[in-house]
């Protein structure tokens, strides 16, 4: 046998990069946390510390800061697309960058010009994968919490011999979400996605988190045009009715005991059967 | 020397409990965190062993699930009050209750009755002390993260063998609030503290955090009734204008890094003058 | 177009199960974290929400518990083996099992027989993935934190225009390891791979991070037999030498200020050329 | 009334050092977290925003570099004497400091001279309070992680409305120390506490957690000379045994699941009768 090396990668990650632009009294504000993975050809580092071919992470991180500057932040995407493009356009050795964004909102403080408040909801996110023959953008977001008190249920499931969980008719469904979505070409349809994820969570009435996770990404790819797949992590945050029966109270779908561990944990993809696949896109 | 017990407490930390109220397809929601600490004649716990007077962690936590059944939630103050009270008022032992709540906000997803989503902005906090002889609320927020992109300097600071940092009349000023207020009497005021709170932080043109930590608190003080002290902890997150002259460009207050650690923080109480001090509300 | 279901799974995850050996006075305990994820033929519950095809996480949960009962844990890649090879031989719309495990450490405090104190050092890990037509089993171990304070240099890389790093033959190399190993036939070698990790962090003399990644993963696949590849997750910890010269200070490779954000992020993959390739085996 | 400003401090908050001691190929290290608070006469910075009393946070944070330099890192608690001593001593402003310490261990990787490994442990803590009248010296540990798996009951305690815990004579005992010591005059004794605690853990036959909790402060006042009083805040981390009886398996004490919410959170001081209280050593 021979050893040798495998998919590597390398770069700068969590380069934190606020852009105020200042028109006179009235200031807006991008805060984004940037990381840059480059991959290539990049053997000689790893065998011998030949480091002729490797541009710093340092180097990385002072490109984030200038591109801020000279381009501005018109989009995470767009922001991403540029980064990734320089990479692979300006060193030999890099074959595909990905530049993975997170983008932190600020609202403006009520009646103020220049002071703001962090939202705090969910965390935007982008991943940009480039190189020489494709581009891919890929929008999306985090730590969106939502919950119905009514319209879930769950039954008709297996029975093992290790089953004991009853059937119900209503329960209360909470997930956190994380989705992200393909583009065909991008465009920045961020708010409209999320408002359908929101009114999909809403208003599907649920015999299981799988069938609400569906629905979502069906209305997206149905209602936002161009977008070729969009992936979800939702794990099933269990709100447990709590037994009050030994203190003599009955709890007609009231009082919760809300866990935090185990819980269900809940992916899927749903996709246009007319598009290529694009694993390519997806690389953490 | 003798060895002796001193001061010392315990309790059920972090029970959460969510509790729906259904009102037709109009549901409202309330979502905590609930700590109990009680204090007493627990010394021959700690000596022997001897359980006879302690009220079990796990009832205390069955209690809370039980009284959000039996009361409801009207606000963390008063469902802290009524627990408070209750193991004081029921358990010779127990000489002082402290009762610590967090709450997590939700809104309605537009256009439903019984679907939501966390705001995330702040957490609401509360905590009661109550013993026989008195009872002291507290109401806070944490996490509320707040940011002026112009509007503060800092200069005319010692300068000691150690000080290198360059004065400045135009800086990024940006903090994450944890602010506590104690009542004179209970009035549930939260929306228009955090309303002045935000306010006061963007209208002060500030020459430093303290300056603007006590307007803040002055301000409520001033403009909210029924307050006889709030305390603050304000860390400086600093934002460090990124120097491009290496890459021959300017910065004009433009492109920022927003830092982790090392970070000020700034501690502060404002107060009446004309309230007595009460250091018990504040036991942690 | 038409909107189809793409892959997915579902399963229960953190069940954290606790196993104590009771012998005579001399016990042993293994403290695990469990997650299950299940693939097959799991298209009607998303599309319908019809659940007869679905285990319950519940059941999973449960399984676990009973599983540490009936069977012990050996190992955390056995235990998993075990779960694994339940879920798809039990239940006909299972076609896939993974099962990653997390196990902490424990080490008895001294001179006793039932008394544990946790070690705290590092992470070990494990996952399955199990079909009807394959088994594989990697183990790994993440948070093991190593530093060198001489024995490493950087220089002779890229000078583009961002490039503003001074090149150095002496600085501190400081990592965070995160490694998993492929095994072609399971065999419980995690003591012996750790130390090799471990030696060879120690004695590269390392001319890059990706060097000395590469040699800890050589080094492991000629020295631990039965490994098919390893791959590798390192951030680069910067250690960054202060400048005290403003307060008349020389710093001869003495003091250092340990960074949080950015840091740089290396990741290779290991491997023998003579072994077919096995994605499945890493599907998170 | 008049609003008026009460206690308030400032500082600088973890400022992360390393200190590499170099000794031919023998190196040591130190790795801390450290963290400055002063408090004194800064009434105006806070009304009106004159800084001309303020050192800044910049320059605390330099100093703790340079004092790396020019005295060493002897133990977390000299460290911290000397920076206390420092500010109050050269700033006419400043009354009081308080520096709070955080050291995490390393511990030589086998064989090698210059390579570490984060032990993970525990994390050992310090803190110093100094005025010009008084100086005051607080050792500590936090996330000593320990467990029990016999040798724990818990019975005989109040049984009120809320009450359905059944009584044991077998559980398993864990929780994770935190404690602080505060010294008459700094010894550096800190593996003999450690010792210590970790063995009146492990010998206490405990018939609750408060009782373990007394147990290890009286033999740590007893064995190690010097220490005035130990104050503990130890979560009772649950372990709960799970009932496999629906699957036809018993549990005789084996399979536990261990919880992470609620728990059970014990707070308490153990003091010699003959040394005077000193609240000002503990403030936060």
């Amino acid at each position: 046998m021979t050893i040798v090396l495998g998919a590597n990668q390398y770069g700068k990650a969590e380069t934190r990069v606020v852009r105020v632009d200042r028109d006179g009294d009235r200031h807006a504000l991008r805060d984004l946390n940037v990381s840059v993975a480059l991959a290539g050809d990049f053997t000689e580092v790893h065998l011998s510390g030949d480091n002729s071919a490797v541009l710093t992470t340092d180097a990385q991180k002072n490109t984030v800061f200038a591109f801020a500057r000279e381009h501005g932040i018109a989009s995470p995407e767009e922001f991403a697309l540029l980064l990734a493009e320089h990479f692979v356009g300006s060193q030999p050795a890099v074959r595909r960058a990905r530049v993975a964004v997170e983008e932190f909102g600020w609202e403006r403080i009520p009646a103020t010009g220049h002071s703001f408040v962090r939202t705090g909801q969910e965390v935007r996110t982008a991943r940009v994968v480039h190189t020489a023959g494709a581009t891919h953008v890929v929008s999306g977001l985090r730590d969106l919490v939502v919950l119905n008190s009514t319209g879930s249920e769950f039954w008709g499931y297996v029975k093992d011999e290790y089953t004991t969980l009853p059937e119900t008719r209503e329960r209360i469904l909470a997930t956190s979400v994380t989705a992200e979505w393909r583009h065909l070409a991008f465009d920045d349809s961020y708010a409209s996605v999320k408002a359908v994820l929101l009114d999909a969570f809403a208003v599907t009435h649920s015999l299981s988190l799988q069938q609400t996770l569906f629905t979502m990404g069906r209305r997206v790819l149905e209602e936002v045009p161009g977008i070729a797949e969009i992936r979800f992590t939702m794990p099933n945050r269990h709100h447990f009715l709590v037994d009050l029966e030994p203190f003599a109270l009955d709890n007609p779908d009231e009082v919760y005991y809300a866990a935090d561990r185990p819980y269900g944990l809940i992916e899927g993809t749903i996709l246009r059967d007319d598009v290529p696949a694009a694993e390519e896109a997806w690389i953490s």
